[in-house]
């Protein structure tokens, strides 16, 4: 009989899990492999709460497999290196994003664009080369191939930088690839919370003008007085959309819910370029006479490479960007993920991971059991 | 009180106009402009009979002004130029597309990009500078501002290169903008029509592999054998449609009618690009996923400038690349409309318009009553 994950993986971990699609987070443990050649170990300081992470403990993708321990924003200290790793060595703060594997014989992969393989691995929910389960960041220890670890800025708060791994490269990368990152170009953002106020942030350093679109008046002020965006359009008013007809180079679209794209398009300059990044359940109406009037492209964009999000996180440690977040101990997680789900966040819930899994430890609740 | 047209414009023309909604082209009689200083006036030989002129006819957007003389793929031979024309001299073979005049001045014209200036005047159906009514090709005689004037190649017959000039822009600019101009790229071409078989002529000039997409089986042959493509999709056949999946680099989509676009990203490798050129009259429905998994994109171009439409005449002389097209009296215009709007022709109808209308002069008919 083959071996079971749990004696394949000799290193027992912790964390918190969904046990079915309610999607309600418990005590888990499990095991995780031991360092390989190329592999990073690190303990886990902190670990951002994505909006994929509530999708899939609730199974809203349909294909969540359980017991599932979410988080893909992961942040800690290196504490084991394999004999091949040159990057990284003890004591290094490092990051784990959305993946921890790909096929690296495609395409895609030559061109360092690991996201976009058909053989990419998740960081969790997915399956692993060796056929266990993955499993995320809210956990105290995490051991990943060394393509998959980034270099955290020393200058950065690690609780604060961990959603770049996720809402960070998934702004930053389109911005790039698009075009929409040079002084004198103007960005709309659409939706304000944990990818559109990145995308603002970023925005601002590189430059740029920047103009939030949003359905919530009361979002004005937080967009310009806090994050610095340069004007607010709120998307129901039709004065204020038919005055900014034509001023935008370029739209980054956080929100995931079915809307309009006719305004947004109608917002774009000739030429403009209006980037989906949410994921809306149902195909979005695609008004096709402006996009010919004005040669407006309407396109995806999904996370980033490997080596583009260490360029953005090196990018944001040069730039002082770092998510607005709040801090939450680890057993707050299911109430996080009730106010998430009503946008109740300003604007990324990170687990204190490390402090509230000690602390289980130290205590020896039932939180392990 | 001010002049009429006719009287600020001494240059008397005769040509079919649309009277009404009803579509029916009858003889007609008006004027154009002295030839001005900038002006290349020319011998009208040839007219392609584009899609849009069905629509305007018919007043199918909505903004028809009768009598509506239509006709924007234009050629002939120059009897007059202005004295500050360089490009043009008496003789010279000529044509015009869909656009003689825009505003000059703003970032597209400055860019050399007229067809996306919002002050672009279209050959016919439009209001001139001096606000008389444009007048298009379905006349015998033309003056136009320099600017809009391409030179022919002489190597290339006139009435079969008449259609280069909307059909031939409107499928070889996006190709260039988007980089859909490459040897080893894989082109779709969605629709075998007026635009589609000129696209599949540019792809392979460009040295592309070209990949027809068609509801209609009977159209496989022609595709292949006479036009050249590569292979073939029946769009409607789910097994073809999976095994071409993730293999275009991108797609000319010129079908005007409402049509799933769920299929044709799928054909798309990643970073492909779905350009839509044919305008449907409701939005269609843009899957989000594909598109973020496969950083796709879906985009829209609208003929091109006049410098790039010099452009692609030049490419078209230099590879021998006209349309394939049915030569028509004059007289059979209506006829035609009816084959047209039935898609019943391969694949453009031209109308030999010197030939037609020499006869109604010579032997004073009706048709200039």
């Amino acid at each position: 009989m083959s071996k079971s994950p749990e004696e394949l993986h000799p290193i027992k971990a912790f964390g918190w899990a969904a046990r079915d699609s309610s999607g309600v987070l418990s005590p888990f443990k499990f095991s995780r492999r031991d360092t390989g050649d190329e592999d990073v170990k690190f303990k886990v300081l902190f670990c951002g709460i994505c909006h994929s992470d509530l999708h899939s403990i609730k199974n809203e993708w349909g294909f969540s497999r359980y017991p599932l321990v979410p988080g893909h924003e992961i942040v800690g200290v290196v504490i084991n290196v394999g004999c091949k790793v040159k990057r990284f060595k003890v004591g290094d703060k490092v990051g784990v994003g959305c993946m921890i594997g790909a096929c690296h014989s495609c395409e895609n992969c030559k061109n360092d664009l690991e996201n976009y393989c058909p053989k990419l691995i998740f960081t969790y929910n997915a399956t692993y080369y060796d056929h266990t389960r993955t499993y995320g960041g809210y956990s105290d220890v995490m051991v990943a191939s060394e393509r998959y670890v980034v270099l955290m800025p020393e200058n950065l708060p690690l609780d604060a930088a961990a959603p770049l791994l996720c809402a960070g490269i998934t702004v930053y990368s389109p911005m790039k690839y698009y075009g929409l990152c040079h002084p004198n170009l103007h960005l709309g953002v659409v939706g304000l919370g944990g990818l559109g106020h990145m995308a603002v942030k970023f925005g601002k350093a590189f430059g740029m003008k920047v103009t939030v679109i949003s359905t919530s008046p009361t979002k004005e002020k937080e967009a310009i007085e806090h994050l610095g965006a340069d004007s607010f359009l709120i998307s129901r008013n039709p004065d204020q959309m038919q005055a900014a007809i034509n001023t935008l180079d370029g739209i980054i679209d956080t929100v995931s819910a079915v809307h309009p794209l006719l305004p947004l398009i109608g917002l774009l300059k000739s030429h403009g370029k209006l980037i989906v990044i949410g994921v809306p359940e149902k195909p979005l109406e695609l008004p096709v006479f402006p996009l010919l009037m004005g040669r407006k492209l309407a396109a995806g964009s999904f996370i980033g490479g490997m080596k583009e999000t260490q360029e953005m996180i090196d990018f944001a440690g040069k730039h002082n960007i770092t998510a607005d977040v709040e801090i939450i101990p680890m057993d707050y997680v299911n109430t996080a993920m009730e106010r998430l789900a009503k946008a109740d966040v300003k604007f990324r819930f990170v687990i204190d991971i490390a402090k509230n899994l000690d602390y289980c430890l130290a205590s020896k609740q039932s939180c392990l059991s």
